[in-house]
């Protein structure tokens, strides 16, 4: 199985909105060509996207709608929710507390934390925001897989450090700042510029088109 | 010159990030090498990223520290701000409207559009929310090139043919929705599922090291 494809990796959520679409538009089969025309991709890039994915189609019928959402699903190991702790309840950590799409995602944010003491006790979109110091200790009673960074850059290393301590070994970054960990930790940074930064050399030197992916 | 390269076009403000932390430090000239360890990258990734931007450096010396922020900026557009505007002021809407980053990334959000009337008028981190129905005639008259679309999926197509019709050319699509668009429009759409897929396929099946970007 390839597994180095990482702009591919990317793309699979995307599939997955469009299957679930058809899904609910009562469509049972669909194929490569209708991926790509809904994607605005070449269907020899959809084809290697869907061939990582382990998932296969009947020659002349195409993919079963349900079967290639649930074997993407199973190849993000989306079929198994992971549950995360959120470390700093600002816009942007509010944001991501209130991003419904994360529930079909793998993703359940069990808690936030502050140091804010004005935001300690209150719910951002159901989910309760707890004092930072208490992360390290419940995350190991409650085996917390993943943990979601947002706090301001500076304070961005002792955040994962402390993750790190209460043995979470998957860090989502979106502060702006290079962490530190341990081998065994992997860290996925997320940088909003690094998308600016796509859409500006692709709109203005025409690169070839990725669709809206 | 190389302009294909996206994942690496997604690196740079990595890049920029770490070149201005060395700037701040005194530090007047780099190299691949260190660049690689400051990222967690490959030295081979770092050469072929840096030589698609046009930037070369010195056998024995390598690279001013300040050139190479300025020919990475040139190469991404940078040192000509763009002025921005964005539609949907709800949470992702106010955290990108707080993004001091962009700020350094050309990227001016000049103001910022919704249809509720208990955010109309406020200012959020200074930028001024205006009614949804006044963004067409206001892009139009302020040569605005870049829309970003923080609205809920349902609303996206709507708010993205409005901005068309405004002359925008280039649209940074933060809804869960795929836009339809006339040929000439860019539309880059972020998806925070994508990096979630990402970091869940890294980190069960131990794919290379990407470091931290």
């Amino acid at each position: 199985m390839r597994v180095g494809n990482l702009p591919g990796i990317r793309r699979l959520p995307t599939y997955l909105d469009i299957l679930r679409r058809f899904q609910r538009e009562g469509q049972t089969t669909t194929s490569s060509p209708a991926l790509a025309d809904a994607t605005g991709l070449v269907v020899s890039v959809v084809r290697k996207d869907i061939e990582m994915t382990g998932a296969s189609g009947k020659t002349g019928v195409g993919f079963s709608v349900d079967q290639l959402i649930a074997d993407i699903e199973a190849f993000l190991g989306w079929n198994n929710p992971l549950a995360a702790f959120l470390a700093g309840a600002g816009h942007l950590g509010s944001a991501l507390l209130g991003y419904a799409e994360f529930h079909h995602h793998g993703l359940d944010i069990v808690a936030a934390f502050d140091v804010d003491p004005n935001k300690i006790g209150i719910r951002i979109h159901e989910i309760e925001v707890l004092p930072l110091d208490k992360m390290v200790d419940l995350a190991r009673r409650m085996h917390i897989g993943i943990g979601i960074i947002t706090v301001p850059p500076h304070a961005a290393q002792q955040v994962a450090d402390s993750m790190v301590e209460a043995g979470i070994t998957r860090i989502w970054n979106f502060a702006a700042a290079i962490l530190d960990v341990p081998a065994g930790v992997t860290v996925q940074r997320e940088d909003l510029s690094a998308g600016l930064a796509e859409l500006l050399v692709r709109s203005s030197r025409r690169l070839p088109a990725r669709g809206n992916s």
